[in-house]
């Protein structure tokens, strides 16, 4: 048999081949385990880990792998709001308590309980490549994993849904209004009702372009006036700032909603049914707690809507970071060993128990109220159950305090003021998600506030 | 004295907060490392990733951590383009050479090599927060350390400049024509020149708003006509697609540059000087290799540029990734070991190696030509060096092969268009940057192809 040009380049081609897997079998003897099972090539960084974990922040405060190190080499202690110190130990007396943000670290003693199974190691030539395997550029394996939990969790129904990652729910947001504006026959009017996050606002103005307009109020959306308008309302449920579930507002062919489930967990609400809109946005900073890992994912229903999604993540930024959808994909893996309840009734006594003390305080004052949240059946308890809000909505009754965030303030407690959820400053968002030296922080502030509320006198009678 | 009722507060808060430490000591009593100063809660982590990299899969694949889990319980080998079996052993012989992406797979053999120095373990609770300590809300250490290898590099100058953080170039891209065309008093016309990486227009098109819009061609501006228009110019330098480096085709007042330096490092060009441009833009995916993590940084002068550039993150996503940010840390830690050149030694022969086997086929070839790239001066090795590009830019010559991707095609070559660059279809790109495997074959397939210029009968006289 003679050899033709393809036969000959084949082997050509296979001698070449053969030369670069000898070179890569030197590279990959570093990377096979010893014969005793240990560790070889990852302890170091393993190592490394545990000597920063081990640096000792008197409890407020905490070292990182990649904080800035100090004196004695070693990552410097990063002190909670009011610690001070090189570890952490000065509590500083007229420190204000900071609760403006929904920094979910009221999970971080969960991770710290649970560090054998959370730590992942990522080996320098992890996912290198701007693809991933598979029909989807993103992780299989995390998809299936999100999916198990919304099974566990009882919140959301995913069957048939396509999910779309994203850099938090923050990013998913907005591929969501670009989504469900694109091709329609005239722009879209974006709406929410008051009070609302309001990124919803910020984020739609900042990256408004033809196709959509943010404008404000979804109930000034009048039957009549949106009978020819599309409208794309932004559903928040259990709502930021006040916990109550909701629905959407504007009703019709034109409307397309976008809920945003980022507390719909039982965390933070009873969930009377398993969500099953077109357009859910779930985010891991209320699930997990990992705010900083920017990682959320939205489930979506209509194959053209996914689309115009991915097309939005890949322009924006071709795809989701491997890092975070692998840290992302241990942190799951860790929630669903066992039956996978334990993060869910964890989360739920912690924040059941901080609305317990909070509520325990405001029903002390005629000054200050806060939200009402009725007992609901919840499907993932089975039973009916009580409030555990992420944060206390709260409202200054007397008719002078006109500016309740200021009135706080005085009281050396720092919340975020209702305009910024387009509603008087009457009301103010104070967050229960921090960590527990902010939250007593707050309970004190809280207490001796309500507790001054007769006058001098009546503290010093008390 | 009696105390007052700041005092008793005072009292009550570090009674409570003593509570809370003996809580938090119960959870850090499982982090400390055990006597014999091995690891311990990291182990498990670790052990996985070295479990995972001892899958063998023939040198042509790989298997990772979050793979797909195959009958065995173990993740499956993902195969190289043109490898197939379970183990990646099978070489399918018709498959197509795919040289579309700049995905920078050349540089895996360089981290498996630094195993050990380049592997991070994150715990369960790093870096939960939104925010990091500090001025600003990025990694100041690695901050520090891009800084550094920009020294090591002789790449850029950094003194005085910000940095921001994004999700791969491909988002400061767009961060950076929203800072330059904020509060300009007429919208700004994006231009580059041709041939020029396609998501310039494609971006700038998608998130158009009313402060901006892509206008194409740099050198169609003229002077008469830009004299009273502001301009934003990508500058791509060197240029992908044709390795060239480049300088802004638009002078004068109105003019802005957008410097992207994506390829400005001593594997793939020579540095004449370092870049001190206002606003300049770098990606670990070309430096480390690491395209899947989506991590880049703008270089910027002026603090407004800046701001508004940090705001646009802010606003898209509130920040990147710490995963991200802590494993970028890792490799530029990596890098940085010794004198920090040797990732520049390896990068630098690798790509010249394989242009020097690409310029030997195509010099035998009358159908096809390549870019030309003039030996130059370079900073960084201190002496005149030869080219070594991250593409090919081919050619056809034959005046009736105006569509030379499907030429290429016919070869079994997958390219990218020159249209997709904005200009003629008689040029193609083919990546240089992939794996051993996929540049081997690309090779192969030329040489096959350029032998046959002849007609078969060439071929067979061989």
């Amino acid at each position: 048999m003679v050899m033709g040009g393809k036969g000959k380049s084949y082997c050509w081609l296979s001698l070449c081949l053969l030369g670069s897997t000898i070179v890569n079998i030197y590279f990959l003897s570093d990377l096979y385990i010893d014969g005793k099972g240990k560790v070889s090539w990852s302890e170091e960084g393993a190592a490394k880990a545990e000597e920063v974990a081990s640096i000792y922040c008197s409890n407020h405060g905490r070292a990182y792998l990649d904080g800035v190190i100090g004196e004695d080499g070693k990552p410097v202690c990063e002190c909670h709001t009011c610690y001070a110190g090189s570890d952490c130990s000065l509590l500083l007396p007229h420190c204000a308590a900071d609760v403006d943000s929904g920094d979910p670290l009221f999970l971080e003693p969960f991770w710290m309980h649970h560090a054998s199974s959370s730590a992942v190691l990522i080996s320098g030539w992890h996912r290198m490549s701007y693809s991933f395997p598979g029909p989807t550029p993103i992780s299989e394996v995390l998809d299936s994993h999100i999916r198990r939990i919304h099974h566990v969790a009882k919140n959301a129904l995913t069957d048939g849904k396509y999910i779309v990652f994203g850099a938090g729910s923050t990013q998913l947001l907005n591929a969501a209004v670009y989504a469900l504006s694109a091709n329609l026959s005239s722009p879209a009017s974006v709406v929410a009702s008051a009070p609302f996050y309001p990124i919803y606002k910020s984020q739609t103005d900042f990256f408004q372009n033809e196709n959509y307009a943010f404008k404000g109020e979804a109930s000034l959306m009048s039957n009549a006036s949106y009978a020819n308008t599309n409208v794309i309302e932004f559903v928040t449920s259990p709502n930021n700032p006040d916990g109550n579930l909701k629905e959407a507002v504007c009703k019709g062919p034109n409307v397309r909603a976008i809920y945003d489930h980022a507390y719909f967990w039982p965390h933070f609400t009873a969930i009377p049914s398993p969500a099953d809109e077109d357009v859910m946005i779930f985010t891991m900073s209320k699930l997990t707690g990992h705010a900083g890992s920017r990682f959320g994912w939205a489930l979506v229903k209509d194959e053209e809507v996914y689309n115009n999604m991915m097309t939005y993540i890949s322009v924006a930024e071709i795809g989701i970071s491997r890092e975070t959808q692998l840290r992302a994909l241990q942190l799951m893996k860790a929630i669903l060993r066992g039956d996978g309840k334990e993060i869910f009734d964890y989360a739920f006594e912690k924040m059941s128990d901080r609305w317990g003390k909070i509520s325990r305080v405001f029903s002390k004052s005629k000054r200050f109220s806060i939200q009402e949240i009725p007992p609901l059946y919840c499907n993932f308890f089975d039973k009916v159950r009580g409030p555990s809000p992420g944060y206390a909505w709260v409202k200054c009754e007397r008719e002078e305090d006109l500016n309740c965030t200021r009135v706080l303030g005085e009281a050396n407690i720092i919340g975020r003021a209702g305009s910024r959820f387009s509603v008087a400053d009457r009301h103010v968002r104070l967050s229960l998600l921090k960590g527990d030296d902010d939250f007593n922080l707050l309970l004190n502030r809280l207490e001796t506030l309500v507790d001054e509320e007769g006058g001098p006198e009546a503290v010093s009678s008390f």
